[in-house]
Formats: structure tokens, sequence, C-alpha cells
């Protein structure tokens, strides 16, 4: 059970920008993509929740753009369609439908042609001047990678990223103009180089805004308060008591619809690049000077930087790469992903990616970060175990080495928690020790990590995107390993649908004595759970 | 929830002699105070359940004695009534009734007669020699205390503790005999010392065991396990991870029929030289070299040595005691203690106390231990709290140092399990921390700590019983305490019956900047239990 024990005592983080129950300022969302599959999934439903919530200002409007011939009418009902398709429990009472679709607008535009971009640019300041907004621009391009160079090119020669010299009334009313883009950020270091020099022509470093949305996580934020909160985790967050760190992010779908994408980036690049090294550098960094954007962006950089580079001849040492073959899952066949519609039949793909790292620092030496993510796995879990060193041997309970070490769980989907697993007696007269597991659990819903994280673009707080310099040495420590993928020296090993990945990779952990722990869904559905002792 | 993620891994404590699951050896138990309130209540009950769950050897009787005039027969059906009364859920299957009853037999004795003990010594061979059980012989003094000394004398000189040099055929039929005592050891620590000269005339310290029913609760029992089977706790179970430790336990009941003996000892004298004291040291004790019980009670004595002795002119700085008046308990009025039948209409007597302890050693110094025990309480509860230091103030989530600490909570009674509170994000857009309770709760029923002890004292295991030393050294903590009460030179504060003591014990902790927090059965009780987050 899980209670508050001594009532509502909160604290907020007053200490940083954060956006807390803040209104965003007033502003125009203009969305390239507005009829792709993000939009309708993930974003609409978003932007609706915060307007729910009263997060949105009066003066705001979205305007999307696509190649459809839409008007703002049927691109209304577009969105309406969209939340009842994806969000169904978003929708709002019936009166307020119609207040938030009429903040919608559309523009149908071709991003490829330059020839599309004044009557955008027009639209855009006709909607500002007509509804009294700032010049506030948050571009989000929804859209393939390939068109985000372009289209910032024509924002500029359209004139859209010109905020004026207009004086303005109060600090509020200050013009800015802010860019929002999705992974991936190149396919190495060199084109992430030349993508980002284009970007940067036109909008400042500041300006820009990568999502990672693993960073909107709940639990992946509650890192940050579990280390800096808590003097039971402080103190203890090192090599001398922490053994090895595990971090699963396992996924049961095959590639689906994106298969045009994903074989051609592969788990490394889609999975690894991002999300599982921004989870290392949440649970590795420093404590920052303050809990700032920049204060902590400059200490997870300091997690890359310490890094330790596998040079070629490592990588076959710690880097498993695999790929799923055919499998059962749910009691029904699926099928290779080499059969997988969109795929090369003899592609190389990696679907699954496992590896070791080491952080070569001083609260981190000696060790083992253990990665693991695929596609076609046993189950969908995003979950870090922290495992703690063993007791020492022969000591008290531990005469032959027996006694299981201490885990402490942050489970980030889909279930949200934090389990402690110590030693305890068994109860009876016997002598017995044994591990039982503390939980909490969230139990209200937490808000998409969308919404969190288009309401801190909105509020200009960058503490949850990427930075660059992050891009670049996450780049800088997967190209090794992406290029011995391609020069095949290492092999790629099957594995069948459903399970936890090639045998190579669950012996990754074996070299130093240690195992992948189950993970708190697996206790359930493989039947590891016992009961209460 | 509360589970065991990863099945059944056992750890039996093998390094120490611990009991287990092994039947106790062949025995005759020896029961003074046969008829009296302890034997009915809690011995016939332990002893049953041992027999039970078969952890009573085939040779085993059990002889008591008291003045009244029963027969075995007569003697067998009160112990069954006993059971009905007291535990019914002990009560074994038809047939095994009389099984259980068969191994009971009596002897009408006075104890304070000698001339009564040669009947006692005469049947107490012939058993032995009837039912074939060597001389292994557990005297158990269920009575009061001043009967202690004449009746070891008694036995000394009817022959009952001479056990004779007959050669032996192995060292399982090696002779022994034993004694168990219930507390109060004396009154003071000279009336102990005269107290414990009498009985070892008769007995060898090894061979007293010195009952503090305290140390046979699972949870009291589970502090060793906690602290030296995990390795999140070990390295923070000191002075700069703890800020203060608080040890309660409380009763709602008043004197009930023990006003006679309670209202001469007083709470000080009856929870707080023994059961509270215990209970500090198993907190406090430096980790032993072995598991073993010598070992154990070594370093159980150097945290008495080293706790602060109150001089004269600070016991009112550092101690409260109270004595309840009438009040309102569970809708109805309850009278005061003065008002009890068999109490002084003006005693002095404390039933409650609450106490600053301070440990001058290099783990504890400067870690204030609130003690408070009483009678007429609020809740029924044993519980220990540990609270961790504060964050650093001004730094992160705690610009206002409002961020709440950290605490561990282990509930002895009537709860059995460990809590611990940490601080995690409150799900939602808001950046607010909020403090949330991981548990662990035990699901099956523990035994009775009598069943543990006197499994244990069969076996002449002595680890959960208290040394001589431990109790001369108490006795030295307490006796300046209890000198000051007799000469008034504390007041005696009153507290209305049905709430936590006097105010000024509430205060006690606020000197340091602390302050008792809510026990586990409380945040129930009080409606302090929120929703979780």
């Amino acid at each position: 059970m899980t209670d508050v024990r001594t009532g509502p005592i909160q604290s907020t983080f007053n200490s940083t920008p954060q956006t807390g129950m803040q209104q965003a300022p007033e502003h125009l969302f203009i969305l390239f993509g507005a009829t792709g599959d993000l939009a309708r999934r993930k974003l609409y439903p978003a932007l609706l929740r915060l307007w729910n919530e009263k997060r949105l200002p009066n003066k705001f409007a979205l305007l999307g753009i696509a190649r459809r011939p839409y008007h703002h009418d049927s691109f209304r009902e577009q969105i309406r369609q969209a939340i009842e398709e994806f969000a169904p429990s978003a929708m709002p009472v019936a009166g307020d439908w119609q207040a938030f679709l009429e903040r919608a607008y559309y523009c149908s535009a071709d991003a490829t042609k330059p020839e599309d971009f004044p009557a955008v640019a027009s639209l855009v300041k006709k909607l500002e001047a007509e509804q009294g907004i700032p010049t506030h621009r948050l571009f989000y391009l929804a859209m393939a990678p390939e068109l985000f160079a372009p289209v910032a090119d024509q924002l500029q020669a359209s004139g859209l990223t010109d905020l004026g010299d207009a004086p303005v009334e109060n600090d509020r009313q200050a013009p800015w103009k802010r860019l929002i883009i999705e992974k991936p950020f190149g396919r190495d270091r060199t084109s992430a180089e030349i993508l980002n020099q284009a970007l940067r022509r036109v909008f400042a470093e500041t300006e820009i805004f990568r999502i990672d949305h693993y960073l909107g996580k709940e639990m992946v934020q509650n890192i940050e308060v579990l280390r800096f909160a808590n003097a039971l985790f402080e103190p203890i967050w090192n090599h001398r008591n922490i053994a090895s760190v595990q971090i699963t992010s396992s996924e049961t779908v095959g590639v689906e619809e994106r298969a045009a994408y994903y074989d051609k980036a592969g788990a490394l690049r889609d999975m690894v690049q991002n999300h599982v090294l921004q989870m290392v550098m949440m649970m590795a960094m420093e404590p920052p000077s303050r809990l700032k954007v920049e204060a902590i962006r400059d200490e997870k950089v300091k997690v890359l930087r310490s890094l330790r580079t596998l040079k070629e001849e490592e990588v076959y040492q710690h880097v498993v790469r695999g790929q799923y073959r055919g499998g059962s899952m749910w009691g029904q066949a699926v099928q290779s992903y080499r059969k997988e519609p969109g795929v090369q039949p003899q592609s190389s793909t990696e679907t699954f990616v496992a590896a070791r790292l080491f952080i070569d620092n001083f609260r981190w030496t000696g060790v083992p970060f253990y990665l693991r993510t695929g596609k076609r796995m046993a189950t969908k879990a995003t979950e870090i175990v922290v495992q703690f060193h063993n007791m020492p041997n022969h000591l008290y309970f531990n005469p032959e080495g027996q006694l299981q070490p201490n885990l402490l769980s942050i489970q980030v989907s889909p279930k949200e928690g934090i389990s402690i697993r110590i030693n305890a007696k068994q109860p009876g007269t016997d002598a017995v020790v044994v591990p039982v597991v503390m939980d909490f659990c969230q139990q209200t819903e937490s808000p998409e990590a969308y919404e969190r994280l288009l309401l801190d673009a909105m509020h200009g707080d960058a503490t949850f995107f990427t930075r660059w310099d992050e891009v670049q040495l996450a780049w800088k420590f997967v190209d090794p390993i992406a290029d011995a993928f391609t020069d095949h020296r290492l092999p790629l090993e099957p594995y069948a649908a459903g399970t936890w990945g090639p045998a190579v990779a669950t012996q990754l952990p074996v070299a130093e004595g240690y195992q992948w722990w189950p993970l708190s869904t697996q206790t359930h559905e493989e039947g590891l759970l016992h009961e209460p002792i």
C-alpha cells in the first residue's frame, strides 16, 4: 500500500524555471506535418489536454500546414476525428469542443516548395494581427528529418523568423521564435553536424528544442527527485555501494508501418543514441550546481564525456546486435523481421541491441551499465534496475554468499513506480532471510510526455530537451558501434520473437558475475511472483 | 503490494546457533506458578503450538507446580481450559489433545515451604526414570520475583540442581539444568545484584535465561537482518545520515489487575529498563564479530556503556514523567490512575515516561534517541522511526527547507512491517515533490514471542535473553532517573487518558528541531492517511 504519511506537505521546485501550473504565454503554434501520424496521435491530444486544463492562454492559435487541400473547417474536423480515434478520454464536454477547434487554422502548402511559403507567412501575420497574438512563434516540424533544413531555410526566406524590432510594452510581449524537432537528429555525427549547421543559420541553439519524449516521462523526470531529494539515496549513489545498473527498454511490437525508416536506422540509432543514453545520463550525472537547464545539461554532457569509447576491436566484447526471427507472441505466430512489409529481405538491420558501458569517473569507476532494447521482445517495459553490492561473504546471514543483493527499480512504463528489494527475516521460528519488495506505485494517471514537453517548450524551458553537444557526443559514442555493425565486425544474432533477445545478450552481465533481473512486469507475467512471506 | 521478486531464494542463518526448524532436545519442563496468569495466557499456548509444530521431542514432559490441590487429570483439564480461553487457534485436532495433555503432570507444593520440595524432587526423578528423559531440567519460575531466590535455594537443597556424574552415551545425553525467569530483575541496581548473587549460588550465568519477551518479537529480531543483510542500510546507519531515532511503546490499557505490582514499579522500571533499552541496543549496536550469542551481547553491552548517564541535575532536562488522569477512550469515560483499584489514592507512580538519550560513540554522536512509553495512550503500538537528515537547505527541491526528511519505520506491533518514506515527484505537469511511503507488511501470522523464546531456551540459545551485565548496566542508567522520581525532582505531569502523554513530552524533540512522527497505526486512526499521489 502506498500513502502519504504526514499529509499534504508539498515542496514546489521554486528554485528552478519549472513550469508548474503556469499557463503558457500567448503564442502561435505553427505545425508542419499537420495531417501526419505524430500530429494526430500525440500532438492534438496533448494540445487539447492542455486546453482542457486551462494551460493554454486565451490568445493562442494553432496553424496546421500540410499538402492536403483542407480548409479551416475540414482541418478542424480532422482534429476532432483524431481525438476521437486516439484520445477519446481527452474529449471535452460538449460546448468546449468548439472553443478549442476555433483556435485551429490551416494552410495548404508543400514544404518542399519555396513558392508555397509566402502564403504561410501571410497567414501567420494575419492571425497574429487579427487575434492580437504577439510575435511568439513556435514552429513544430512533425515531418521527415530530410525536410528540417529546407523548411528552416524557407522560414527564414519568407521572413517568418524575422522577429522585427518594434518596441514592446513589457517583457512578456518580447518577440520570440522556437523550433521543435524530433529525432532522428542525423544518422551519425557528421550528418548530425551538417543538419545542425543548417538549423543554426536560422535558429540559435537556445531556440532549438530537440524532443526526446523519454525525457517527458514522469519516472524519468523522477530520477532527479529520487537522487537529489532523498537522504537515503544520495550518499550511496556511487560505485562504493552500487554494483551495476541495468536499463531495459523493450517493445513487443515489430516494425509495423515504420519499416521504411526503421530498416535504415535500426535499434542503435532509433533507441540507444537518444532514449537509452538519456536515461544513462539522468542516472549517472553529478549533482548540478543548480536545477537550472544549462547546469543540468552541463552535467549530462559530462557523463557522455566520461563514457568509455569503444575501440573498433572492443565493440564485439561489449555489444550484442540481434534481429528477430519468427516466433510466437500472445499465442499467435508472428513473422520474421526480414519478412515484414517494407524491410529488405536480406536486411542486416538490428532490431535488438544490448551493451555494457563504463563511465570512467570517480563516481562510477568499475560499475557496468547494461543496456538492452529491442522489438518483438517478451514484454513491453522500460525499467531501470540498480543493483547494490553483495554483502560480504561468510558474514552473518551470508555464509555461502547466497544472500540476495538489494535492488532499486525505477519503472518508467507501462507501470510507473519505484520498488526496493531488501532482505528481511521470514516470520516464524525459522531463521531464514528472504528478499521482500517494497513498492511505490503511481496511482493517478500521468500526463503524456508530449503534454508536458509542449508546455515546457511554450514556456521556453529546455530542461527536458536535448542540447546540441549531447546529440554530438552521443553520436561520438554510437558511431564506432554503428560502423562495426555496418562492417559486420560482430555477428547479427537471431532471436525468436517473444523472447528476451539473443542468448549472448542474456549472458552479457554474467561475465562480471551479474544477471539481468526480472522486470516488475515479468514477475507477474512469467509466474515469478510469489506470495508475500 | 509486497512480493518476493525472484522466488524462494532463502538464506539460512547457518553461521549462528539459531534453532530454525530443529526439534527441541529431550527435557523436563518444570514450571513453578503453573496455575498463574502467565502460564495460562502465554506458556501453555506456546508449548502447545510447539507441540503441534512437532518442535517438542517424544521424550518431553511438563511438570506443573503450584499450591492448589490438583491431580494430574485436573491439571490437564486446567491446561485445556486455558487454551480454549486464551489461544483457541492453537487447539489441535481431536486426537492430538490427548497426546499433548498426557505429557503434563502436576505436583501440589508451596514454593515458600522448604518441606514441600522433596516431593517435587522425587516426582521429577520418577518422571525422568519412567519416561527415559535424560537429566535435562528447564525450570521456569512464573511467579513473584521475591520467590526467585528462595526457590532456587530449595531446588538446590532438594538435590534437583545436582546433575550427577553418571557417564552418558553421547553429548546429547549430557545433563543440563536451566533457569528461566521474567522481569522484574530487582527494582534497582543494588537489589538486582543481591538477587543475582542468590541465583548464582545455584545456577551459572550461562544457565540463567532472563526473558525479555520484546526480544522474541519478529520485528525486533528483524532489526539485525535489516541492518546486517542489506547494503542499502548498512552504510548509512550512523550519525552522518541519521538525524534521530524515535522509539514508542504505547498501551491503551490502564493498570488492570497488575495494579499492586505496577504501583510500586512504574513505567520506568516496567518498560524502559528492559524492553525499551533492549530496542535501543538492537538499533545502536556495532556489528558483532559473529552472530553468536556472546558476540552480540558484548556489542549490546557496549551500547549501554556508551549511554550518556544523566547527572542528578540533568534528569529534568531529558526525562518526562507522567500519570494519566481520567479521559475518554473509544467513546467511553475511563478513570484516573489514582482511582484504579489497587492504586494508592495519592500515588506518584509514573504511568508514562519520555526521555532523550545520547549514545556517546563514534557512530551515534549527536543523534538523539527519543523514547516514550505509557499506559492509557491514544494508540497501542510499538514502533521505531529512524529519521534521516534533512537535505541541504536552499538546494534543488528545498529552497525554503520545506522538503520532508526520509523516514524508516520498523513496526513491531500490533502491525508487523517496515516502511520507508521517500520524496517523489507528484505526477502531472506540476513540479511538486511529495513524501510517499513504501511498505512491506508481514502477511503471515508470526509466532508468539514466547513460542520462539521457549524453544530457544530448550536449545540453550541465549541470544534473545538478557545477560547479567545488560541488566546491571540498564539499572545503572535508570537508577538516577528513578531517584529523581522518588525525590520529586521533576514534576509528575498529568495527561488525559487516550492522549499521547503530557504536552511537555510532545515538546521533547522540538528542542533539537524534531517532532514525534505519527505512527503507522495513527495515520489510519487519526485520519492522516492521504490518497496516494
